[in-house]
């Protein structure tokens, strides 16, 4: 009997399938990478299958590569050549939710904004809200820890996680952490496993922290601006001051004339970007002070919308940053992160980059965290990014971390970005990294070449 | 030459203490635990002094246990017999602090609360207050992932952590993390050092987040309850109804009396439980609302204070709740955490085990988080607590982790939770801590026996 054959015989009916268009369809996330070719693909839908899964996997030395919506835009889920790729996407329980204790417990696979919207019916909240978040898993946000609109003001998908149930690369189950508020029990592993991109294990279950959500619906703030560094320098006088926004979001010109050619915004001319701002009603004072500290940095225009319907729009404009782009042509997202203060800076940079190398740059920022993500549009026809915007993307990176920034603040590294990798982290870490790794997958089979 | 000998070598003069007495006096930590005796102290003074340190002990093998202030309270910093007492404690620079980042860049030895002064010269606050933050130090902090009175709405000391600079055994230097708000490079390291207790490295420099401080002084409400379970309650009500206090603390009838004896607050009789609670100016109706939850849950006497002095005072009398108990007799501090909902059952239970143990509890909580310290008052002329005390403290760590709870809430394992840490962990966790504990120390040297 060969390998594939004993997979399908440890599972349940239908869990494996080999069809190789089919096993094709799972072997890409968002980003332009090839994959390798696919042995097959395990849909779990229980923790036992992924026990059984991991099992067999180590016993036949297969690489897994774990995987949620795809929805992943560094890599971290392409698919490797002979791979399993193991989709915990219809493992979407949420199986406890206690806003007693404000804590939900819930399966990889629920929808971020499912998570959101269930938790809401009980007056609380799932604060990581990644773009993505009506499309991209639980299970995906872990493995990149992604962060979102509202982190600014609610940190990132790791300051949400409690606990989490993993099973390891031999099949051994492992629960991390605890569903209390705080504990000190030994090394963090849930911190751990948080940002790995299931190089160090399978999560199938995890203790979320619920927020309360805000009683009335925030106010929010839009501003345009003659330029981005106007908007940035808004950006880095609004958290001088001390305002505590709960989201900061900063678009360029390139993206709202994506945005308007397809939604018909009424851009006008000399708009060269626009800043959305919330402020929540536990600080009623900070949208007018922000909508005073945009005017005094040069915007042109301030609306200040406070019902659910325009704050919504707004938002949902904001949302429809990425898939505006993608009509352009074919995108290397980035994600670099500065520290706020220099936030003007690298916008400034990123012009200039985008001028010298002929590249059509998109950008928009959670300007709040200095996070940016300049989005780097090329022929749909090419197979990857031609040179000119590697380098671009090359100096994006490096002025990131010349002035104290990382790179990748939500996204993670994956493929895409660990030819970099040396540059931010060093020898010594990185020897670290490959250590921790092999006390986790001493075989090397978990999502090999990823992330470290 | 001896090994000692070739470590005062190694250092600048003044940095080896050799004298038994004084090296005797940096053994111990604030537990009863009869330490070993120490070879010899290193006071470090900068990095240089911890990296040739580090290199020494492995070169001789020789064990180092890395020591902050000493006011640890699970014996984390206890000296080992035949160690190094690696004193960090003046390391004492604060080397940045940008209000435009919210950072600061400090040294180990930085007495926490001096940290928060030289935040608040700059509008800033640096958020953990452990009840000890006016002795205790970053250094000891970290290692113990301390937590404090402002955890409940600003976290523990984790996450306020954003990057290290860590010193390995073998005396390499390490940087991990970031000087921005989010980032995903590689594995969590700098979550994994916070907590770990001198075990995995030494932390020479920490950048840590600052939070804007309050515009206003908060409002601080002090509430007198007929008996402890009732204060629970109105703990638990006080979370349900979705208040955001920025403290919430609670004292029972034995550690009102300790303080009482001592400062004369002209204790009331029938106050068996106190609560202290806090709301910031961002959320003006929480007092209010907190205030009439308590007197719904029976309170007899409600208090609202919102001038610094007054609120000044309630907090200082919380303060000094850990020293009024030790003129009662020597402490077992215990730390379990639970979820809140059910704290008031938690605290119905202690009072049940220290009955029928005959044994002196005084409970003080960080009751918004859950996470009580049960302190258990014993002989000083004894060497260690008496088999009843040890039973009691039995009973309490096993109905919190029945609860779902956890062993230690913010004071670490150190030795004296080790008997208990296989009830919590599990024997695959704790494989894969001592993994990662040997991808750091492979020789064992650092802080054996303690934590993991």
């Amino acid at each position: 009997m060969n390998a594939v054959a004993e997979l399908i015989e440890a599972l349940p009916a239908g869990r494996v399938l080999t069809d190789p268009d089919v096993a094709g369809s799972y072997a890409r996330d968002q980003t332009f990478l090839e994959p390798g070719k696919p042995l097959c693909v395990v849909v779990a839908q229980t923790r036992d299958d992924v026990v059984a899964t991991m099992r067999w996997a180590t016993e036949h030395r297969v690489p897994v590569v774990p995987r949620g919506a795809g929805t992943g835009l560094a890599g971290g889920a392409t698919a490797i050549e002979g791979c399993v790729m193991l989709s915990l996407a219809r493992m979407t329980e949420i199986r406890e939710l206690s806003p007693a204790d404000e804590i939900a417990v819930v399966e990889p696979g629920v929808i971020t904004a499912d998570l959101d919207r269930a938790a809401r019916e009980h007056g609380m909240m799932y604060a990581p809200d990644p773009s993505s978040h009506e499309i991209s898993t639980i299970g995906g946000n872990l493995a990149t820890n992604a962060g979102g609109l509202r982190c600014v003001k609610y940190g990132v998908t790791r300051d949400s996680t409690l606990g989490l149930e993993v099973v390891l690369a031999d099949g051994r189950i492992m629960d991390t952490g605890r569903r209390t508020m705080k504990g000190v029990t030994g090394y963090d592993l849930t911190g751990l496993f948080v940002g790995s991109e299931g190089t160090l294990g399978v999560i199938t279950s995890a203790i979320l922290r619920l927020r309360r959500a805000p009683a009335v619906p925030p106010v929010t703030i839009a501003a345009e601006f003659p330029s981005p560094r106007a908007a940035g320098d808004a950006v880095a006088a609004i958290v001088a001051a001390g305002c505590q926004p709960s989201l900061l979001e900063l678009m360029d010109r390139n993206t709202l004339e994506a945005i308007d050619d397809w939604k018909n915004i009424g851009l006008e001319p000399g708009v060269n970007a626009m800043l959305i701002a919330q402020a929540e009603g536990s600080v009623p004072g900070d949208a007018a002070e922000m909508a005073r500290l945009c005017e005094a940095n040069g915007a042109s225009f301030v609306a200040v919308s406070s019902t659910q319907e325009e704050t919504d729009e707004l938002i949902g404009l904001r949302r429809l940053a990425y898939t505006a782009k993608e009509r352009l042509g074919a995108c290397l997202v980035e994600d670099v992160c500065v520290p706020r203060s220099v936030l003007p800076d690298m916008i400034t940079i990123i012009e200039e980059v985008a001028a010298r190398h002929d590249a059509m740059i998109c950008t928009v920022a959670h300007a709040g965290d200095g996070n940016l993500h300049p989005v780097f549009i090329f022929d749909r026809g090419l197979p990857e990014p031609p040179a000119n915007v590697w380098a671009a993307a090359d100096e994006v990176f490096r002025a990131a971390l010349r002035l104290g920034g990382t790179l990748t603040g939500e996204h993670g590294v994956g493929l895409l970005k660990r030819r970099w990798l040396g540059l931010e982290s060093g020898p010594v870490v990185n020897e670290v990294q490959q250590g921790i790794k092999r006390v986790f997958d001493p075989l090397g089979i978990l999502n090999p070449g990823k992330a470290i």
